[in-house]
């Protein structure tokens, strides 16, 4: 398989988690993310993901693009270890988690979002990073509240293996902190992260271990 | 099973037409949603669903958050008739268009944003339109873009039988051309949009067709 992914892109970090716990080698296709990514609009890349977006996975002749999507692909095709329970309300409350973050926080904080704030809406650097951090800090306060509500926790977000949830987790509190949010509040999102950060898969999906890093 | 539900909302609209498609009877609970809303602050909404947003699924014991966790969820309790294909390829581009609405259009376009563009930005009116318009009609062209590459085009978005990208296709398409859109530049969304209307389970979960909707 073949990955095109950006260090710093939340979403690829989640596939390259995801690939890692699966124990699934992959081939890195290094794409410059980021605003105003000439990589990204090239037209060999908008063949492979007509959004302009990493990640995409290439496996074989499937072209994959929506890292969710993506990481179900991999669920399916490659069922262990698996990254979702088995039970259906376990699998529910874990896809809820992945979902909260991969729906209610990291699309307002994408670099296309941050570029309409600079240059459509001509708003000052300040109010962009008040932004940021707001969004952030709202989602992982409601996933903080979220754990809290589950019967099932263990070390990671649902009980003692890593899941999809936690695949989502760890990118969207890598970013929150890059932002400077202050994280005090949530305990048992802090205490997940520095446990997964443990794990050698999370480590190796790090964006400061990719050798597309600056100073790699 | 139970599912708390706001007429204009976006993602209580997709989990009103899977349950449709699938033919379970589902005790509809109206909540008032928007801006401003007080239902969802409710100690009592709250204690269902911490991020007091809707929609909310209750099924006996178990209470379901997250549209498109809720989805999943439905798929895997009651398969018969399939929101997915049956192969992993087609699964992978069929949770990809999803996704695509799901994470990189509606996210943008929530009450809550609105809000934040109102309240805390102080947006003109007009600025918020744009906004408004400007991120439905980013997603719905890369959608567009995304079907014409896509050998399985029928008469929705997946071949001849709806599936979960038509599931969250239609209730953006309704969002936008309540927020004015020109979709006269993506004649394949059109079309899906018109054979999807024309279906039962979709026209008894339109916004319109709800008992929550004003004049109903």
């Amino acid at each position: 398989m073949k990955l095109y992914t950006f260090h710093q892109s939340g979403s690829a970090y989640r596939v390259r988690i995801a690939l890692n716990l699966k124990g699934i080698d992959y081939e890195p296709v290094f794409v410059r993310g980021g605003r105003g990514s000439q990589d990204l609009r090239s037209s060999d890349y908008l063949r492979l993901n007509p959004q302009g977006v990493v990640p995409t996975l290439v496996d074989e002749a499937r072209i994959l693009t929506q890292s969710m999507a993506i990481i179900e692909y991999l669920e399916e095709i490659r069922p262990d270890p698996p990254l979702l329970p088995a039970d259906p309300g376990g699998r529910a409350r874990v896809r809820a988690l992945a979902q909260l973050v991969a729906s209610d926080i990291h699309p307002l904080i994408t670099a296309r979002v941050i570029d309409y704030l600079d240059t459509e809406l001509r708003l000052p650097r300040e109010r962009q990073q008040d932004w940021l951090r707001d969004w952030n800090m709202r989602g992982l306060r409601a996933f903080e509240a979220s754990l809290a509500d589950g019967p099932e926790n263990g070390r990671y977000s649902h009980g003692d293996r890593p899941t999809l949830a936690d695949v989502c987790l760890i990118p969207q509190v890598y970013t929150a902190r890059r932002f400077g949010c202050d994280l005090s509040s949530l305990p048992s999102v802090q205490r997940i992260y520095d446990h997964c950060l443990s794990h050698p898969a999370f480590h190796r999906a790090a964006p400061e271990s990719q050798p597309d890093a600056p100073g790699s």
